[in-house]
């Protein structure tokens, strides 16, 4: 019996019982994805508890003798030495374990609330939340060259994003869209991700009035009461590595925080640039950095969720540019994990990153270990899980859905194994015979179409069907897929009053501004 | 001050110190590559106690009650059954424990021997080595289609794993020499093995005379007395699963055993197909097939050199074809990594391993995946660690180096951080300012040379720069890449009276044997 036969006995099962033609796959279809992942395997520590202390130690000598600067933000200086900051000129020094203390209060897990509540995610302890790639001027696709970004490749990328069930969070600039003018773009870009898909997503924070545009949008999305009470936006903010807040991230820290809601704080460090040319050294200057906003963000509103970033490249000796995917940022995913975990903050990490032109061989191996050892490491929000080719300049589609199909696999690598009596098949022994065959025994009848992750990309035919079928590689397929994902694509419903109240709001505030270019 | 212009001062320094033009990047070439990785990292537990104890429970259900088939080989039965087993028919049980009591003599690590010295791999314990793929009748290269192997192939082949940093053990089939009549093949592999490279390699074990020519002719190459003292060569055979050991694996374990050498069992099972469609239960399968050819290689010769093999796939429910690189394999890697350790039994796993036809996105993405646990598992000995394609059917050149660059990652991984003094790099902080940049220090002049892995194919440069160089993707640069290693290739001295009794010795086999098709 072959598992064609077993598929065929099924269907006819089901056609006899009822059901109708066809209907097989279409049920399969609807088999609900969870709307984030909770992780059931163990953790792994990469580090001896001494290389955690020893790397605690120079992040903790950092806050304390080095310090940090806040520039540009009086107001942030003030603060910080209300609640007991050494500051000199815009140089923060945190004494005795002060911004240690203050993360305290950042709670271990949170609920970020999408519109449709079976999209909620949450973030922080056991939980791993999957985000599309996010910032790259530029797109490419399999049709044509790379080019500029624009609103129309912005809501289409978030049609796809919606389609995609192991992307679980839309990010915020799904890419670029450079059609429309730099100070009006945040406006449209958010429209589009709360129209467009019901899963949860980002505000700007590029500066102080976007970042409290996205809030106030929030507000006419979720209503008033909810925002005092839940988390449905964060900003995603980089520091300016090395030891130094700058007043666009300090100023997202303030809105999103101020207004209850969430922040992601990555120092985004290329070793030999940012940071020294050594791993062990960057985790700790990222720890540092962290635990500075993670303490402002938590002098601002005590409480409020916050998010540890790590976004550590290493640096080509031939080119100077930066690399992904390559054992430094791999070993930094597992070490700042560990550290986090020690630390009881939530954990951002890169995703699936590369510094590939195209979704080609390189782009799949530096993705999947850069997304594998995230993925082990426990991050709880993962931006750039899906799409980022050419070190973050270009969203591909391609890459996209190739991406987000291997999110499905990790998802099922992070719930484990089944030991369970079923797990474990011992009336599937009881009843095949030495070198016999497992297709037609009862335990396999009644699991194989659970028992396995199917990769709606990956080819496993014969060498003969795959000739036949055109000898398609991964890209080819991954462009046929987007494409029938945006075919397939239907709006989830809104409160038409809702839309009307956001278009409104956005329609007056870009007629208030004057186009800018950047 | 940029790299470019640090790669260019220290190119000053060299010259005026009396250095010649140029010898830069000769001298990087030749910093010697370990021959062996010596994983540094702490292990990473995947399952808890309890599943250890539950899949080790089912095992040995198999062993004792369920029982295991040795076919086809009487003189087996009787040495089993002199040693304890209970054995009706040709099914062989193994009470209280007999299987796991008779493998504790299996040495937890050996050193397999090359004829290089420097090229000798340990096997077991923290010791991880990567060996080429095995076994594809096709072979496939960026200049033409798939076609069947030959021994031109096969030499060219082995010359590139020569020149391999990363790639520690030469295998065995690297592919089929289909142009060589089958019952002679054998010898003309193991003489290229033995005299185009000096790196470590498997005999054959397809039939029993073929795996005694083996050993034979490593006799010739290290000596009478060394084959007594030494481990030179192994064989790596499949158990028949399920629970099944046929002629072919237990007449190897005597041949490769009985002259002191070693022996890799796998079972190879498609679950579904060998074993239910259920990770942990073939698992169980996979360490009851194991432990009972570990304990048959014990009775042969106590203490003769035994690695438990895993090879593990899942099935396409489309096509029911086997699937690599999925969730339900990397979980088994891991799953089975913890359990050799728990029973001190060197392990061997598949390496880079993809069901695509070409080295693409999902040959990369499969291969990472299946690589990254592989490495991070501890399998001792890894066979398939680069060049496989579809699903084992082609040996891809481009692939080969692809994979092998890889290895040079996972390498690295396996190094973990350092966090001494130089490695935390508090100078560097003490010299830069806050915002500054660390390109310029001396922490980085020091250090980045040997800061990062450099790999040879990963393109990093800008945009501009690859389409200068003419948009090449990763297979372009790999072919490239290939025919650059053979061209430079060196063949290494050898013994000629050595060489000569190889030769002999194989002319006068293959006179004696009648052309055999199959």
């Amino acid at each position: 019996m072959t598992v064609q036969s077993i598929a065929q006995s099924r269907s006819d099962r089901r056609r006899s019982g009822g059901g109708r033609r066809g209907r097989g796959a279409a049920q399969r279809q609807v088999v609900p994805t969870p709307s984030y992942v909770e992780r059931k395997i163990p953790y792994f520590d990469f580090l001896s508890q001494d290389q955690v202390e020893a790397i605690l130690g120079e992040a903790d000598w950092m806050l304390e003798e080095k310090g940090i600067e806040f520039r540009d933000n009086p107001d942030a200086l003030r603060r910080l030495a209300d609640a007991g900051a050494d500051v000199t000129g815009c140089c923060v020094r945190f004494p005795d374990g002060m911004a240690r203390k203050l993360a305290q209060t950042c709670p271990t897990v949170f609920t970020q609330h999408a519109r449709n509540p079976n999209r909620s995610v949450k973030i922080g302890g056991r939980n791993q939340v999957f985000a599309s790639m996010y910032g790259a001027p530029f797109v490419r696709d399999a049709s044509g060259e790379r080019r500029y970004g624009s609103m129309a490749d912005f809501d289409q990328l978030a049609k796809i994003l919606h389609r995609l069930p192991h992307v679980h969070h839309l990010g915020h600039v799904i890419c670029e869209p450079v059609d429309v003018p730099v100070n009006k773009r945040h406006l449209d870009m958010v429209y589009s991700l709360m129209t467009t898909s019901d899963k949860p997503f980002l505000g700007a924070i590029t500066e102080k009035d976007r970042a409290q545009d996205s809030v106030n949008m929030a507000r006419i999305l979720f209503g008033a009461e909810r925002m005092e009470r839940d988390t449905v936006i964060m900003g995603n903010v980089n520091t300016n590595s090395p030891l130094m807040i700058d007043k666009v991230a300090s100023e997202a820290i303030e809105i999103y925080c101020g207004a209850g809601q969430g922040i992601v704080v990555v120092p985004f460090i290329l070793s030999g640039a940012m940071g020294p040319v050594s791993t062990a050294a960057s985790v700790a200057q990222a720890i540092a950095e962290g635990l500075a906003c993670a303490a402002y963000s938590q002098i601002i509103r005590s409480g409020a969720p916050f998010v540890l970033g790590n976004f550590l490249s290493s640096m080509s000796l031939k080119s100077g540019a930066p690399t992904f995917g390559m054992p430094e940022p791999v070993m930094s995913n597992y070490a700042i994990g560990q550290i986090a975990r020690h630390l009881g903050l939530p954990l951002r990490c890169g995703g699936s990153l590369s510094a590939s032109k195209l979704p080609d061989a390189q782009a799949a191996a530096e993705s999947a270990d850069s997304m594998h050892s995230t993925a082990l490491a426990g991050a709880n929000f993962v931006l750039h899980a899906a799409g980022w080719l050419e070190g973050g300049l270009v969203m591909s589609y391609e890459k996209l859905v190739i991406d987000a199909d291997r999110l499905g696999m990790y998802a099922r690598m992070l719930g484990g194994l089944a030991t369970d009596e079923n797990g474990l098949a011992r009336s599937a022994y009881e009843e095949v015979a030495h070198a016999g065959h497992f297709l037609g025994s009862a335990h396999t009848m009644a699991n194989y179409e659970t028992a396995f992750y199917e990769s709606p990309l990956s080819d496993s035919e014969s060498f003969e069907q795959w000739r036949e079928g055109g000898e398609k590689d991964m890209q080819q397929r991954a462009y046929e897929y987007w494409n029938r994902l945006v075919a397939e694509y239907e709006r989830p419903p809104i409160d038409p009053a809702i839309d009307e109240a956001l278009r409104a709001y956005t329609a007056k505030k870009k007629e208030a501004l004057p186009d800018q270019a950047y």
